[in-house]
């Protein structure tokens, strides 16, 4: 069985409107190529019980949890706090994160700076040497909300998330026409292909293509041949790509 | 008691990296101006029972719950039946939906087309008119999935959503130091102002200022007060704006 995964994107500044979160796409990209399948992705405030109650409620239901955000030092950091109450552990300072804040920053480091250091205990740090670490604990991944350092972050955990799953592999097809009109085809092809995820898309501007057909799998020749099925069983006038 | 609301958007184009959520931030930008606190969002896939019980989870703990997504006519579209399954209510066609289609699309109109008139049985119809409606059945609206028909449908229950809450206010400070430096400063506004919501927020890149502090609040005397006591709190060289 390929492994699952869920995602906790924090922060009140989604909540209100402030930021339009990027690191769910990033995130999801990162575990296609992996295989891994993410299933659900919830976005909570900045507040320690919500933090706790939703990571003991994902890490009980997918095999990896990643969270997103609320590592920094400052009160609306709270996300190591969450994480602790939530698998029962204590926050402690960690000596390598006070050593790279130090030599990171040199004399500007302050007390308020080494707030950073708060790790929950037992916490495993992958990729702290030029940038921000992962926090690992267990099926728990923690990392920064900032886009540049989600992103580096999961780069430098790749290694250690891989597992022997093949890679989603995804084809499509855009039509000229509307999805009322080829659903006939589109039901027929999903009837054929139980194995294959296929995905339909609308969309109401002046583009050349009304809708994309998405097909996703792991299986690349099973993929392909419900990606050509459904193409022949289209119009060729209805095609655009 | 202001009311609180969540969102559920559901779509596996958001889980596989396909598309990235735009409309959390249209449905959390709109609720700030009503007054309404968005308390969480969970995106859940294209699934009946993971619908449904996500909808029964929500729809307990906020006054308002906002689905986007799964409207159209395809296998792939199961919002309503999810909701139906959720609700323990049955799915009918909804003549209202049959004539708008019928009007809108003349002998292009197709039974396909007419999958997207499946409602759950007791539901209201807001802005049927020159648009695709929005479905309220109790607290739960729900709205299509492709951004621009979020965004009327959402401006279509404008009225029908407000209350008699205040508006959220939002002022900003733009500061030229990090996060560790601000720190105490910070610190000493939350504690003075604990009915304003105070945020920070980093960035790396070149951008003049490194910090963005926010201000938050239904009680514009009060989040002005907290604006101002922050930004005479710092070294007037650290002020961007």
């Amino acid at each position: 069985m390929a492994r699952t995964a869920a995602a906790m994107i924090i922060g009140n500044e989604l909540l209100s409107g402030k930021v339009r979160d990027a690191n769910t796409q990033v995130l999801a990209r990162e575990l296609r190529a992996l295989g891994v399948e993410l299933r659900r992705v919830v976005v909570v405030p900045d507040e320690v019980p919500e933090i706790a109650r939703e990571l003991c409620s994902l890490r009980g239901t997918h095999d990896l949890v990643f969270t997103s955000g609320g590592v920094g030092p400052t009160h609306d950091d709270v996300t190591v706090e969450g994480i602790a109450l939530g698998l029962g552990r204590r926050v402690e300072r960690h000596e390598g994160i006070v050593r790279f804040l130090q030599e990171h920053l040199g004399p500007r480091c302050t007390e308020g700076h080494l707030a950073m250091a708060r790790v929950v205990e037992g916490t495993e740090l992958v990729g702290l040497d030029a940038r921000w670490p992962a926090m690992v604990l267990g099926n728990v991944v923690v990392l920064p909300g900032v886009p540049e350092s989600f992103a580096s972050g999961l780069k430098a955990l790749r290694e250690h998330l891989r597992g022997d799953e093949a890679p989603y592999v995804l084809l499509e097809v855009l039509v000229a026409v509307d999805e009322g009109t080829i659903k006939p085809a589109l039901d027929a092809v999903v009837l054929a292909f139980p194995d294959v995820s296929v995905g339909s898309y609308p969309r109401y501007d002046t583009s050349a293509h009304k809708v994309r057909v998405t097909f996703d799998g792991r299986d690349p020749a099973r993929v392909r041949a419900a990606y050509e099925a459904f193409a022949r069983s289209l119009d060729p006038e209805h095609l655009v790509r």
